[in-house]
């Protein structure tokens, strides 16, 4: 098959049912995250922008094409203690942002925690996924509030997943947070998340690293498979296979119906808040944003204490303590 | 296990979780659909009102329980000729109108375009479902004109299905005619639909016409294999069965953006309609409602009409120049 804007051979077709060589696909792929910035306002010039990384391909690409983008960009990483797999990402995250002259801080779960992931899931009745998504939300949060915004690689079959979840949840408030661009009204002690890659498949992402040569392994997560999230994600394949373009299509309808939905939401909670002040914005021992009196890692946090409450502090409710209680 | 408001031991577990015996569910089915009524504002004492039944389990109960809530019912039942499955259930609806004491108009495909979906499929390049949905919401909209309210035995599961079926395809409009009340602003010759049964699920619906001893046959029809609908039918049941309640949090999230998607939608189509006068609001061959100039039924007619351009009429044809030309 030939590309469409010239005679090379292609090497894919995207998203939107192009056949391309590999010079018009990277110019394609780059315009599409330039316009979904510019559309969406995501970022502007004289930010102090960070990039959430792990290492693996899509923050890889975003944090590649937003660097050449804009000044001032510094790639965030955590190390959640994943035995076997993280220390592989970050180590080809390093070597990148060396290549490409992008700086790096990267902060650990045993630095702020006391314990890796490996350690925690193994004390909390809650899936892997779950806890090590809280737990990284936090430290995210609490580093990246010297930045103006916290770009992350979430792509559009990620936010396919995303939607579909939280449709199937009790929690329209969550369904209300998702979008290209979220947390733009300043809440204190939070950096507005911005998603360049919003409007690119994970295949084109995928394409983009190998094509630029980019030096990124593609295992997958160890706990990967246990997640509401992997059962969404094979749904979703499967109906992609037999109806092309469902993904698609369904971002493209929710970001019609977003706008409405968080007015509606936001109706709602201030409802909610006149009526019974039950709407804290602020968790009461971390002092991060938080839906509840307590956030939901302070939460996973005290409740790994209670189970100590034996007189014996772990290392882990010894740092919690350092942490949260000073 | 015995029912949660008496000692008599459980017949069910309700959408809502409740071990309920056979009396105690069927007070809280009948409640229920009256709660949707009411609520939703469905239905209003001295309205006439058409039940579309197809002699199916939703369909009977629905028309069961509105034919006890409301004076002036009359079920109108199409015949749209699938050998082997419909006479069956039309034989059974016929006995249960004729045993309520309850009004039955019935209608058929041959009568009304002069051959039968059995032979109507063999000719249209479309799966038999969407020909099969599109003729008969013509012949529906044509016999309920002049009734104030169409009542249809959709249930729970059946919205669930929509709104994915509509969340993974390119029209955001067909997801914005979704809901338990659709029609209500008054297009000429267009009764509104409602659906009494939309917080009932499938099974509940199952086990009422079980229990009030309904003699229902449960089998499928030979069509229902083949569409898009049954893939979304199967994948929301997988995900149901891992994770209960999706279905219900799906059609209860989307009621919350519905109001802003209706909103959005209009706003759209009224652009689009000043900018393009390209929104007709009836179809210029039979006159009903329709979003282009020509209505799928309409359409579906002249394509089978296009096919037989060699000079010879059919009876198909025939009939619709009878129908549609005069």
């Amino acid at each position: 098959m030939k590309c469409q804007r010239c005679s090379q051979p292609a090497v894919i077709i995207t998203a939107n049912r192009k056949a391309l060589c590999k010079v018009h696909f990277i110019q394609a792929f780059e315009k599409r995250v330039k316009d979904t910035i510019k559309r969406c306002k995501l970022l502007s010039v004289n930010e102090r922008i960070a990039v959430a990384c792990s290492g693996g391909k899509d923050s890889t690409v975003a944090l590649y094409v937003v660097s050449r983008l804009y000044k001032d960009v510094t790639a965030i990483a955590i190390d959640e203690g994943i035995r076997g797999y993280r220390s592989k990402t970050l180590k080809d995250l390093k070597q990148f942002c060396s290549e490409h002259r992008i700086k790096l801080k990267v902060f650990s779960f045993k630095e702020e925690y006391g314990a890796t992931l490996d350690q925690i899931v193994k004390r909390v009745r809650m899936p892997a996924c779950r806890v090590c998504g809280i737990l990284r939300r936090q430290v995210l949060n609490r580093h990246a509030a010297g930045f103006d915004r916290l770009v992350t690689g979430h792509n559009l079959d990620d936010e396919a997943q995303s939607i579909l979840m939280n449709l199937l949840k009790a929690n329209t408030e969550l369904l209300a947070r998702l979008g290209p661009i979220t947390g733009i009204k300043p809440w204190k002690g939070f950096t507005p998340r911005v998603k360049p890659l919003y409007l690119c498949t994970e295949k084109e992402d995928a394409a983009y690293a190998i094509l630029m040569g980019f030096n990124i392994g593609f295992n997958e997560c160890p706990y990967a498979g246990s997640s509401f999230r992997s059962t969404i994600r094979q749904a979703l394949s499967d109906l992609e296979d037999k109806h092309p373009g469902s993904k698609q299509y369904l971002v493209k309808n929710f970001l019609r119906m977003l706008p409405g939905l968080r007015k509606r939401v936001s109706m709602d909670i201030n409802k909610e808040k006149n009526k019974e002040d039950r709407c804290i914005a602020y968790c009461k021992e971390c002092g991060q944003p938080s839906a509840g009196r307590v956030c939901a890692a302070c939460s996973i946090i005290i409740n790994l204490r209670a189970k100590n409450s034996s007189g014996r502090d772990t290392a882990l409710t010894r740092v919690f303590y350092a942490v949260h209680k000073d």
